[in-house]
């Protein structure tokens, strides 16, 4: 298992500690990123090459895992000029950790399938600290010859790996874990600020209502710092956002409303819009903060 | 301790089996509920006797425990021509598990105080369920002095118990509990119909997010009847609306915007429309699946 090769495209935030584990696993890794300082940087930390576009990374490789931003990342890479689809062998393994829409992953599956190439979409959770401990949560969509493949190439950086279904279900799970996210925080968020204007103890109101029917991973993990107002904790806005448009525009195409969703949305868009693109999802609240008070 | 007597006021849903759990620990029971057969079934199951008013259920009780379902019940329960505040002796200790405004509790302290009567407001959260398994979480707001008299007595259907502040502090730490539940069960609930529009085997997707940040207690619990669409499985609806008024009209008087509650409350007013009052409260499910597509 371990004399493969595997391309990584993408040194991100997520990418660059779990390409991190794969070269620690004593795999062999081809790695790509946009910026070059950052991929250097990697190769100071970890061993392996680094090559100056996705098909020159890709070439010869087993498997090419992908880790970028969002659609357009995805496909640019791909399947661009320089993309690794130009290079990629017959009989390799793709595996795409983006969140994308579940029509960019039907569409990269079809591509590959067209050069005899596998394909899953593995979208994940657990955030950059779930990516730095190699404990991620991965749902993964696609024939379960491929997920068998994949599963021991994950193995360095998976808490779980669940197969969720055919080509995109990996991706629409992943869009249930936002929409649930979303409401969640609003709710937190307004429970929280409604608790401080009330004049309570926060962390004691907390440490009550964590061990009943309100509790949550974000209560539990978030509060601390939402009552110190700081927002440099985890998930940023901007991602947020570009996860729940593709949650709302495969909603539409699934002839589904998600109204506080799409609300949520509207609110994380407005965050941007004040700068706060980098703060972490949590930051709803300051958002509510700073809302005029109600006529 | 034992040997006081204990007026119970309110033998509903939660008031019955926690006015229980007193008369098996060994307190002298004092019961009264507006319907009287109600009464009757309990004395049936538990040693005490059944008053036909409130006032005479209190007369001469060292603590009296009310558990009826609203302001306005509290307020005539308590005040009200037969109330037991026309009996309720100098001394004695009123201890209110009631979901109610926080300037109810304020009103209902200064009577007391009026008569020499200690009050704390303490409402509890645990549904019915907690009740019946005397694990309940209660949240109380008045002095140290009346709390720590307060905790013994509660004991046998209390799993925690947390001085919150001074009065009221125990409504406004319930009305947290709620605002947060409101925009949580509506994350869920459009997760959820997202994820069943999509085919995706929710059982499957709910054990996987059920590891992660979108994890809640609502989701652990909830998921399945939902799956089912069933709704008879937990807090009713008709007392979520009545919870939320009492959230928005206190933020209100606070200052403070709460958009996602006040949306969640029509939605269950909406609900209550529609003929599902006594539905639970993650019928929002129901909702969504009931709205025509969108446009």
């Amino acid at each position: 298992m371990k004399d493969q090769t595997i391309a990584f495209i993408g040194l991100g935030n997520m990418g660059y500690p779990m390409a991190g584990h794969l070269a620690n696993a004593g795999f062999t890794l081809q790695v790509y990123n946009r910026s070059s300082e950052k991929a250097q940087r990697w190769l100071n930390d970890y061993s392996g090459s680094s090559h100056p576009t996705p098909a020159e990374a890709a070439n010869k490789a087993d498997v090419i895992i992908i880790c970028v931003g969002a659609d357009k990342d995805l496909l640019e890479v791909a399947c661009g000029p320089q993309g690794l689809l130009s290079t990629a062998k017959a009989g390799s393994l793709v595996i795409d950790h983006t969140t994308t829409s579940a029509s960019a992953a039907h569409e990269l599956a079809e591509l590959c399938q067209q050069q005899s190439i596998q394909f899953i979409d593995a979208p994940v959770s657990g955030g950059q600290q779930g990516a730095i401990n190699g404990q991620l949560t991965i749902m993964a969509g696609g024939k379960g010859s491929d997920i068998k493949r994949a599963k021991p190439v994950m193995k360095p950086y998976a808490k779980a790996f669940t197969h969720m279904g055919d080509i995109g279900a990996g991706q629409q799970t992943k869009m249930v874990n936002q929409i649930c996210v979303a409401g969640l925080l609003q709710g937190l968020a307004e429970g929280m600020h409604f608790g401080q204007h009330a004049g309570l103890d926060m962390e004691k109101v907390i440490s009550v209502l964590s061990q009943g029917a309100a509790s949550s991973w974000q209560m539990v993990n978030r509060h601390q710092t939402m009552i110190k107002d700081e927002y440099n904790h985890g998930f940023a806005v901007d991602w947020m956002h570009k996860d729940l448009d593709i949650c709302l525009m495969e909603a539409e195409k699934l002839g589904v409303e998600l109204p506080v969703t799409r609300q949520v949305d509207k609110y994380y868009q407005q965050i941007q819009a004040s700068g706060g693109g980098r703060w972490d999802t949590s930051s709803l609240l300051k958002r509510l903060k700073s809302e005029k008070e109600p006529k």
